[in-house]
């Protein structure tokens, strides 16, 4: 029987049975009949270290046992554990080596917020975003065909990655081919919020429910079904992973629990409990998110046409005040970016003005339909691309470095990138107006208020926000506050582009010609984003100043606090401020030494 | 009965019912009975036009009592008929005012390839792509719910379709909706290639073939499920359309249809006849998707390690020999870009030297596997991109126009470009030997055969093929045939630049240097692709001549003739010297108007 906790432990618990199961291998020595008593001390250390550190904590109560039985099974790390997404691998870390530094994750130099191929070898495959798992795990299984290495593979999905078009195409290939991999669902009833979509309200939320349609339809993919099981069960689980540890072929066992389980307060509120933030100040500006959730409730009384779709990001996105307000007008399509596009497109066509509520690294998902279907057929549909930039926690799964890039190359697409809240709002206003499609990117996070009495938008003109000496800053976005603080450090002109496509290449002309450095500045990648649209303009003049471009490196960054990387980045007031005073210094030196030489 | 024919007519043959039935409303005036004759006219008549034009042939011919039927019964196009990538929509075409002209289908200035909302008010949707139908439908459906405007809305998916996750997602959406949609699965057995994966193996070849697992499939996603039926049966698809279109909710008609039925020589080789044409020369240089494919086989046999996957396109990426010739190493996941991506990426965790074989406009829907699951984690993929650039007659949707623009800012993957055959098999072996992940990115068509003893490939390295005056040409990958052209009549430099990332920068400067002009030419987006890479580094120069970009415009191209395309878009050899040209003109009328006000 499962110990529940009514809150965080105070103090670290005693661990008896951890600390001998110190390794998968340890853990494997342990008598089965321990296996419970291990479950509560696990538990009970997961929630007195996210207790104090913070971190997803419901996802992982929810498979504290599963995660014993699989690692008491499987022979981890040969055999391969693939975890979809990873919020619930928190227990996997904790059998795995990264107890004593749990504490840390999400922050920056410490455990990485999902499972991750550089951090530890039971880390068969680095997630975060839903529905690789079973693409994975079956590439492994068809690779331990190939050697004939007789590694096991095993993938771990939850509900939710069910409901994304990706798994179902894994999980077809996988029974077509009779590939030996298998496949544990995860079935909490929840992804974030709780799941949508045909297929999740089919899956039974309890054991002993009626199953024949699921079933049906992993046996039509050509998978041997065997569930539902008690996820809570270790004897039962250990029992049926170890006789389907042994089959051959595309199987499926499907395995009921309870997200936050042994948690009490969680059964009251589960989706608060999808992640625990011990300290975090609920004062200051309001957040990007709720401010485009305010938005879009006036957007939907001035505009009748306008409806909004998320792919699975209600709370995220800042939509729930929406869907209350508007539940005919939203539109949560399970996590399914693909479909949420091209939905988007089709409503388009016959008049509607959809709003599609997307984070930039989820937008990659439905780049094609963005361009097949919308872009190609300038339909208006407008993209809220929230999280554009560096997210901070969630690492680099998560970031939106590179939407810029992407975005710009598309024919017929308007990319804007508000500096503040105010231009955020208007901005918003202008992309719903627009006839065609529009990608307004916003980071994630508080958003500097701004100045409701700005200069009104103009299509494709930013505005002056401060005429300076040799050095103009070309800023793009959200960076804004922090370069306006480097121009009056550098006494240097600024000028709040805010089109990303089409450019002001007005403004840039004027710039170009009464300043000695340009300087771009943007929370993205520096290849390909607005620098280089920058880039692109000046190259073609027959003279122009030297252009620097400030933006996110040719790396993927690691995860942590938000403002930190980017200070680790530059992109902070003194990191703007000192890379163009580096630039600055060597053009002099170099102009010095040029005139020495000349003197000679 | 259908009647059948053994060969093309060779006269327009005569079409009655057809004349009378020029527009839907007037279809809708025929008596049931009067509608196999107008098959048989129909049929007859697309084999002509085809016969005589070119274009796709198989999948029209298999929906010619389809088509008839749904206009029969659908009031188009108030209501919306949707259909999934289109290959199939010639008789659609006939039926909704393109007779006259269809012969020029796929032609520059001709019918468009797919349904296009630009043509026709009876295509209700573009399409491509597969898989975008039930979403699209869906969006129209939910727009006339929120309208009132009682529209029907239908979609028309083969198969194929069927196997693309994204047709999961909005089928299970549609389903958790209730939403008033009719969505006929056209179920000919083949996509292209035959299809794969375990669904569609289980769909009935035939009718009267068990179906429980395909119903019970669709029933668990909540539809309700009709078939199947005989797909040439007019009198039974009339009798079940009607029935179907006047109920509410997510309905499926399955219908079994033969693809090519009508045409004889279809029967023994159904593969060949997907698409017809009349009269391609067969000789001259090799294609590089065969290049490609005899290249695979010679890698299989040098590295044991190296296997290929493709997303449902063994034919067109040249892959055939290579299936036969390893089909333990062959893995033809079906049209699901997604799972193809991630699945490379697993094989490669387990060491193994996954080549995917994918069209750059096919690579847009695996985008966010690229860099989440491959480039993030750093593994060893070789992406084999085929048909960059400007495909032809397959027009816009296509178009590989962009994967520069989308490629490059990507951290760790490797991009280059071969200008001919020659290079694209160095570039191949390049990028398998190399240990982490590389995109080489080859046209459509014909490979110039190149130099084979050419200097070797180094990394980031480029290569000087032309000393030259005031001009360099900087050319990526596949128009140096062209530039070559223009840089003798120039008298320009050329620079076979090879490399997209990493940019040969000592080149680029050694360019700057001793030109007055720069040019960079690819057959890519001018808006950040190669071109803006080099525009990025001559912008951080203090002093760089300026650039000329030259590449595809920032919209999107129609289809045509490859040829024709390129020189429209300024990539052929006079295209090239005429944009220069037009260039140093205008700067020297400006040099001599500066010296001129200096002189007075």
């Amino acid at each position: 029987m499962m110990r529940s906790f009514e809150r965080f432990p105070a103090w670290m618990p005693a661990t008896a049975l951890l600390d001998r199961a110190g390794t998968p291998a340890r853990l494997r020595g342990l008598a089965p009949s321990e296996l419970v008593a291990l479950a509560d001390e696990l538990r009970e250390l997961l929630l007195y270290l996210v207790g104090r550190g913070g971190g997803h904590l419901g996802a992982g109560l929810g498979v504290v046992e599963l995660t014993i039985a699989l690692h008491y099974v499987f022979d981890t790390p040969t055999d391969r554990l693939v975890w979809d997404v990873g919020h619930q691998a928190y227990p996997h870390k904790l059998l795995t080596g990264r107890r004593d530094t749990l504490a840390s994750i999400r922050r920056f130099g410490g455990v990485a917020p999902f499972p991750s191929r550089d951090e530890s070898p039971f880390d068969a495959f680095g997630v975060g975003h839903a529905g690789t798992a079973v693409s994975a795990a079956l590439g492994m299984s068809l690779a331990a065909r190939a050697t004939g290495s007789g590694q096991r593979v095993c993938a771990v999905v939850g509900d939710g990655a069910l409901t994304t078009g990706m798994t179902f195409e894994a999980l077809a290939h996988a029974g077509d081919l009779g590939a030996d991999v298998l496949v544990v669902l995860n079935d909490n009833g929840m992804s974030i919020s709780p799941n949508v979509g045909a297929l999740a309200k089919r899956l039974p939320s309890a054991p002993d429910a009626p199953v024949d349609g699921v079933a049906g339809l992993f046996e039509t993919l050509g998978f041997d079904y065997t569930g539902p099981l008690d996820g809570h069960d270790l004897g039962a689980l250990v029992a049926e992973l170890a006789r389907l540890r042994g089959l051959p072929g595309p199987r499926l066992l499907h395995v009921v629990t309870e997200k936050g389980a042994g948690y009490l307060p969680a059964a009251s509120d589960p989706l608060r409990l999808h992640a625990h933030s011990p300290s975090r100040s609920s004062a200051g500006a309001p957040r990007y998110d709720a401010l485009f959730g305010d938005w879009a409730c006036a957007a939907a009384s001035r505009e009748p046409r306008m409806v909004a779709i998320t792919p699975a990001m209600r709370e995220g996105s800042g939509l729930a005040g929406f869907a209350a307000a508007w539940p005919e007008r939203f539109f949560d399509v399970a996590i399914a970016e693909q479909h949420a596009v091209t939905l988007a497109a089709g409503m388009a066509c016959e008049g509607l003005k959809p709003v599609v509520a997307i984070y930039s690294t989820f937008l990659q998902r439905g780049f094609d339909q963005l361009i097949h279907d919308v872009a190609l057929q300038n339909l208006d549909v407008t993209f809220a691309v929230d999280r554009a930039g560096l997210v901070g926690e969630d690492g680099p799964t998560h970031h939106g470095a590179t939407d810029l890039s992407w975005l710009r190359c598309v024919p017929n697409l308007m990319v804007m990138a508000p500096a503040d809240g105010a231009e955020c709002r208007r901005m918003l206003d202008f992309a719903l107006d627009h006839p065609g499609p529009v990608a307004v990117r916003y980071p994630r996070g508080e958003a500097v208020p701004g100045d409701d009495d700005a200069a009104p938008l103009e299509l494709g003109r930013g505005r002056w926000l401060r005429r300076g000496g040799e050095v103009a800053l070309l800023c793009f976005g959200a960076p804004l506050a922090e370069a306006r603080e480097a121009a009056e450090r550098l006494d240097a002109s600024l000028i709040d582009m805010r089109f990303v496509k089409p450019l002001d290449r007005q403004a840039l002309l004027e710039a170009a010609a009464g300043h000695r450095l340009l300087v771009s500045i943007e929370e993205n990648s520096v290849l390909g984003g607005a620098g280089s649209a920058v880039a692109e303009q000046l190259c073609e003049l027959e003279k122009s100043p030297p252009l620097l471009r400030l933006g996110l490196p040719d790396r993927f960054v690691a995860h942590g606090d938000r403002r930190k990387l980017l200070e680790i980045c530059g992109l902070d007031a003194a990191g703007i401020e000192a890379a163009v005073r580096a630039r600055v210094t060597w053009r002099d030196v170099e102009e010095t030494s040029l005139r020495s030489e000349g003197d000679e």
